[in-house]
């Protein structure tokens, strides 16, 4: 029997990301640019705002005009001009004249503080009002570039583009924006225990839940599929399968077929493929049989047939190397830490990864196992929204311990770990 | 001059969720189920596993054979049969035999113990081994109904459908899953002072940045849009358009035209349409002119025309009710608290909301704003990760003091607020 020698986690994140491909730039409509990658830096190209603007509604004035002015002794103005938003008056202010002027609307020339509507008392033919305190210059004013100066970079490339990301780009003008070309990823579910999800139950087998969890793993990054099925029992037919579906796709992941066990053909798949190994033991629970091979630049993520194990394989390595292949600058679960709210007495030499729920609600950060806690577990992926790492070792841990935490399905990323 | 009296956040939040009505609900394919709403309680139809079965490749035996094995007294067996996964062993064990066991396999008839492979020693000819230890009964084995027992309930309506709840789902046989239809929201933007996103920019005028971002934050929880273009000049056309879009949308959002200046008409086409406003003014910044109209049990979102003020007004009022119209049991942003790492001590009668950024890394959280903080902030928008909240009132904010934050772009909800 075959012996495989389980390598650290970081170590296997790391040959991970080394062997992982990036991908083309392409450029595409902002409209359609919601979850890429950026794959340029944005810089300003010109003020934010691009002028001088009225923050509110009121009325456009010289502050000098307003020196003196108290509730005993108002000052005057006459309303020469009406501006909307996006107008620009033609007028030029003089002594005591003042703009009504809407929200965002450009000042006027000579204009350089704004009295808001608030803050005027209007005559009843609206041609005039007053004002009971002396206005400073600037005062209610919007300054060009207060926002971002010109030629200031605002963000770095391999950001993912989220709304308040396309806000800035529409800002700027961005009509396109250019971003790596999202990878195509393959699934091949492997196992002759498998049914399809409609199929009644049958003695000895249990239906294909891998797979719409991988696809929507996948879909949870923006990312797109081709499903090829499940593998047949015949070499022969899993190698050319294994080999179209690599010829079409820009990553591999199978499921199931990892083990050290008879029935387990992957590794002879590998070998006929010519496909690099990189490792097929992680110190890591569940997943250790998690096995990555490359080919021709292209990653083969065998993933373990059990759920819990195949959910975490996907998040810890298959998942950041997509993210890395469109340049994502931030392409690892999103960290915290928090107070265990259970013991785990029993110490493991691997590190272990238990799905769990994370309560935010108190300041300090908690979470508890979602549920079951074995690899072949499918409950609690439906109650987990965080990942505990607990660290290998001779020690087990107790309530209240502060553990590494890692959130599923964050926008937010992290640059790295330090597991 | 129209005078509008501001209502408290949790007044307008409880006026909107009052008003927004449920969806019909919809069947559809697993396979395009994720992001969706369950609308369907799930309980596990059978047992998870449906049998008792080996979670490792090893040999199932009966364990009173193994009784009395050591290192100086290695008891023997005899291997009868070989079961994969998905196989189910036609033979029943004997004295002293045992059956070749793959992972996921069903358990064979009189076996109750599986000895791990690696706890094997194999006869060269691979037909016996033996082992140094005794075995317990159900040593080894994956009982049927561990990870779930028939009947449980095990999802509740109103759940977000993600990876996990999909694997759970394939699980039990759900192909087709029971969800709210999603609402299709229109969105009006108003302002002569918009230019197209590839418009250059002229005097006084500044790009429609809302609509792309509200296209993305509508996206962000999986959402379909349609795009009404920009109101005209004419109060008849606006009025033409809005009666259109909601005669084809669940849910209207305009942005602009909300503010008691001279040129927002909105105001004036709502009375037109009989919609009855439910608010107009919020006491929070930004935002506080957000308004809320309702006519025939359709959502009209009147959001301000500063991307801050806008982006804010959606995440607070317009995405809950959206959440909620798919039946949501989660709709409220999700919340936790933090250390402030910066002074607020300016006070403010009114409720504010500071985009930020938040680090979680060190177990207690931090929020910092994500820089310049006005309502026609643009920048701040493409790096905050977060909302903070600051009541209004008398007093300022100082470094170190914990706040309420709103985390963005997470999968994860609140049931409810209390801010």
């Amino acid at each position: 029997m075959e012996f495989r020698k389980p390598i650290p986690l970081h170590s296997a994140i790391k040959l991970t990301m080394e062997h992982t491909p990036l991908l083309e730039v392409e450029e595409i409509s902002l409209h359609d640019s919601y979850h890429r990658i950026l794959a340029e830096p944005i810089i300003a190209k010109h003020n934010i705002p691009p002028f001088d603007r009225a923050p509110y509604d009121g009325f456009a004035i010289r502050s000098e005009d307003s020196a003196g002015a108290s509730e005993q002794q108002r000052v005057t103005f006459q309303v020469v001009d009406h501006i909307g938003a996006g107008s620009v008056s033609s007028r030029t202010l003089g002594k005591g004249e003042a703009i009504r002027i809407m929200t965002g609307a450009a000042m006027p020339k000579q204009a350089d503080a704004v009295v808001m509507l608030e803050q005027a008392k209007l005559s009843e033919a609206g041609d005039r009002f007053t004002i009971r305190k002396p206005f400073q210059q600037l005062e209610n004013v919007s300054l060009k570039g207060e926002d971002a100066a010109a030629g200031k970079v605002l963000l770095e490339a391999g950001g993912l583009i989220h709304p308040g990301t396309i806000a800035l780009l529409a800002t700027l003008g961005y009509a396109k924006v250019k971003v790596a070309r999202r990878p195509v990823v393959g699934i091949i579910a492997t196992g002759s225990e498998l049914l399809e999800i409609e199929e009644p139950l049958v003695d000895g087998k249990i239906r294909n839940s891998n797979e719409p969890m991988l696809q929507a793993q996948i879909a949870r990054i923006g990312v797109p599929y081709r499903s090829y099925g499940k593998l047949k029992d015949q070499l022969d037919d899993c190698y050319n399968l294994i080999k179209q579906a690599l010829s079409e796709t820009d990553c591999l992941i199978t499921t199931g077929g990892v083990s050290v066990g008879d029935y387990d053909y992957l590794p002879a798949i590998y070998e006929k493929l010519g496909a690099k190994v990189l490792f097929n033991k992680i110190a890591m629970r569940p997943g250790s049989v998690t096995t990555l091979a490359v080919l021709d630049g292209k990653l083969l993520f065998g993933l373990s047939g059990n759920p819990s194990a195949c959910y975490t394989g996907f998040e810890l390595f298959t998942r950041p190397a997509l993210l890395k292949m469109m340049g994502a600058n931030k392409p690892y679960l999103r960290h915290t830490q928090a107070k265990l709210s259970e013991n785990f007495t029993k110490a493991n030499p691997f590190m272990r990864f238990i799905r769990a729920s994370i309560t935010l609600a108190e300041g300090r950060a908690r979470v508890a196992p979602a549920g079951f806690n074995k690899s072949n577990a499918v409950t609690s992926l439906a109650h987990a929204d965080a990942l505990i790492a607990l660290p290998g070792g001779s020690r087990g841990f107790s309530e209240g311990d502060v553990v590494d935490v890692l959130l599923l399905g964050t926008e937010e990323g992290e640059r790295e770990w330090n597991l």
